[in-house]
């Protein structure tokens, strides 16, 4: 028999990642909610109307399709479709795909239930997103995105809310990171002051490339694309520039593409949420980044994009402000801003770093020993007490050699041993022993649980 | 354009109902920890080899199959395969299937980890399944299991240890249940004390079905599978008793079953339950029934199901012991015992006894009235200290009109609203208005912060 797997790029999780990724998943929902956030859920399959088209090219080729149920063959037959094309047959055989991200099935929710939500909308949304993706170090056919957006209203407020988000995330999982902000208005504006308008998007995926291929790749790109010369030397002053100033790198890209309206625009706005950020008592690692492009289309504003400062691992976070989201779907003139989550990179960088906390390791704190019928029946009482009070134990569940109990503890983490045998019990003054010191304590039921209380805090 | 909608039988959960899953969810996983239970994770697809023939052919009928990415008809065309047949095309283009229960996943976790899991393994596993059912009110193609094992070990104190599991979530949800309690054992002790030990399989699908088709239409399904008319009276007699006393039930089936030794065994393990249950402090709502049955073919020993005493809605909670989980892949003699809670179901128990705590529907607990450009400024430390003391709040976006403020507050079920203009911070006392109870208050900011925290408490 041939020993079972999971798909090649697909993942299991056992309690060692589960515990790290629940740490993770638990801390960014706290903080979520505690700025009046909302969770909801769509399914892992949407119809493939409401997906393709929406992610380029690319993303319907990479959209997992769920072969109908029955007959699939049924309307293709009776329609006389060429069986010989893959193409063609999959539109008649496949009417639904699995999530590909949580931006479009949110756009699709909001029109859907328009009417029952209050606006502005304020959601975040923890759910698995499959790509067929070639699988490689790092990247998965199966992985969690963490998006929290707020839909229906354009206060720059909100960018400084989502920059405070991600502060007290980062600083709650203990990950030094740095805030990139820019505004596509002010690429807008180079491109404008560039005479090149109208080739808005060639720049923005051409800088967006810049980390990975380097200014010269970058600026030998625009050229292919057609950037005059002038333009180009323009372009290239820019992005060369540096200052660590969030203000001085406003001032001087104001004085490079100020005045054009979009450059106009998108200045304030960069000034009203540094204004914002300087009003925070908090520590906010915000540094006004020029060469920030981000690679999707849809957005208007504000982009935001962090980085880990301690390890080289790309983006860990990452969203900005669109104005047309559920246009697509027939809704137009909602403006949104929202930031997603990369949970399995964040995960790494933890890891890296070992900056999950012992207590998310925990699987029981308590292991009674099983010392025979009677003192296990004893047990009971004592499992019931300390689940009672909030501690997380369990009873070895046979009369097995001392060694090999321990031995089950130790593997399993759990961190105290209580010996609850027939003197121990007639006395009701219990063993207990602290793993993680080898300390042997002597003590009553109300003070083994004060203990362990106090051994938590 | 057409609206856009979820695929038939799939469903959005929007905040509210969210708030009450959650409260489920929480629940269920506060006390599987509790008692040592460990999370896992599984893909949620398989290959298809994975999971075809363990279901029975409904479920390879109901399994949802991801088609192969790419050119999908290339296998099928090399192996000149009918592309008529959908039943033969569909194993060549195909070959990832959507996870279709937990119980399949985890067996082939358990294989594939074997070398690093740590016995008995004690999991609880929390994720969504799909299945291509025709969808009607209260079925969906896509729902959740909470499931919750122990395997590598035949000790029965863990039925005991989940019964109390049960009954501590239950109790915790504010449900009032009955777990009914039997035994495999005893079913082929009937089957063999009739002289119809090869009938075991039809004996207990006929027993399933009493609650749905009533025990006359078991006894003719019975009589049709070939029980002699002496067996069915004998059936009949044992499926007639009734008696309050679980002491009782099992004089009565010892007196009928108990000579063979499906029957002895049967007896002494539930013996040792109930003998566990009865040292236990809880109060266990446990009754023994000799008519449950439980339709999965692989249980062996022990069998549950609960249900809501106040709600007619079938089981809510189900499970038992199997001696052979994992020998499907390969690795025989690994004995074990689990349950799944239907979180659905639990979901429509709750919702119709209204026992959803408030707590659960809290969206932001403080929303600050936005009184223009200063104020809000000013408000950006009052929200950091909000939310240092773990109070989630938020400030309305814009100057907006004080009747659209309050009323986004009451559409939000935010309970206070904070008054915080030129005066109030000139004197560092703000207004606090309790929409609950339409009181207002004029207080610092610390005592705000402990007023809010003694009213959630």
């Amino acid at each position: 028999m041939i020993k079972p797997g999971t798909p090649r790029g697909f993942r299991d999780f056992g309690p060692n990642e589960m515990a790290g990724r629940d740490f993770i998943f638990n801390t960014i929902k706290d903080v979520f909610r505690l700025y009046g956030y909302q969770p909801i859920e769509t399914p892992a399959m949407e119809l493939i109307s409401t997906l393709t088209g929406k992610y380029g090219e690319e993303g319907d080729k990479l959209m997992f399709r769920v072969l109908n149920s029955g007959d699939f063959l049924q309307e293709a037959r009776e329609k006389g479709i060429d069986f010989g094309n893959h193409l063609e047959l999959g539109k008649y055989i496949a009417e639904k795909g699995m999530r590909y991200d949580l931006t479009v099935p949110f756009a699709r929710f909001v029109v859907e239930h328009y009417h029952e939500l209050n606006f502005p909308f304020k959601r975040f949304q923890i759910q698995p997103v499959w790509r067929a993706d070639r699988p490689q170090k790092g990247r998965y056919r199966e992985f969690y995105q963490c998006d929290v957006d707020v839909i229906g209203s354009d206060s720059l407020f909100y960018e400084f809310e989502l920059i405070s988000v991600i502060t007290d995330i980062f600083e709650r999982l203990g990950i030094h990171v740095s805030i990139r902000l820019n505004n596509r208005k002010l690429l807008m504006a180079i491109a404008e002051s560039v005479q090149a308008a109208g080739r808005f998007s060639d720049l923005t995926i051409a800088i967006d490339k810049l980390e990975k291929i380097g200014l010269e790749a970058v600026v030998s790109e625009l050229a292919a694309k057609g950037f005059s010369p002038a333009s180009l030397s323009e372009i290239n002053e820019i992005l060369q520039f540096n200052a660590t100033d969030n203000i001085e790198k406003l001032r001087f890209i104001e004085e490079k593409a100020g005045h054009t309206p979009s450059g106009k625009e998108g200045i304030a706005e960069l000034r009203e949420i540094l204004g914002y950020c300087s009003k925070s008592p908090k520590n906010i690692p915000l540094e006004i980044d020029l060469k920030l492009a981000r690679g999707l289309n849809y957005y208007t504003g504000a982009i935001i994009e962090v980085k880990a400062k301690d390890v080289e691992i790309g983006s860990i976070c990452g969203g900005g402000r669109y104005d047309n989201l559920t246009g697509v779907f027939g809704l137009p003139g909602l403006s949104g801003v929202g930031v997603s989550f990369g949970a399995d990179r964040i995960y790494d960088v933890m890891k890296n770093l070992s900056l999950f906390p012992h207590s998310a390791d925990v699987s029981a704190e308590v292991l009674i020993v099983n010392f025979g019928e009677e003192e296990a029946a004893h047990a009971i009482s004592l499992l019931a007490d300390l689940h009672g009070a909030g501690i997380s134990a369990e009873i070895y569940p046979e009369t097995a050699k001392l060694k090999k109990q321990f031995s089950y503890a130790s593997a399993k983490k759990i961190r105290f041993v209580m010996l609850a045998g027939k003197d121990e019990i007639a006395q009701n003054i219990y063993g207990l022993k602290d793993l993680s010191s080898a300390m042997q304590y002597q003590m009553s039921l109300p003070e083994i649980i004060h203990f362990i209380k106090k051994s938590n805090a």
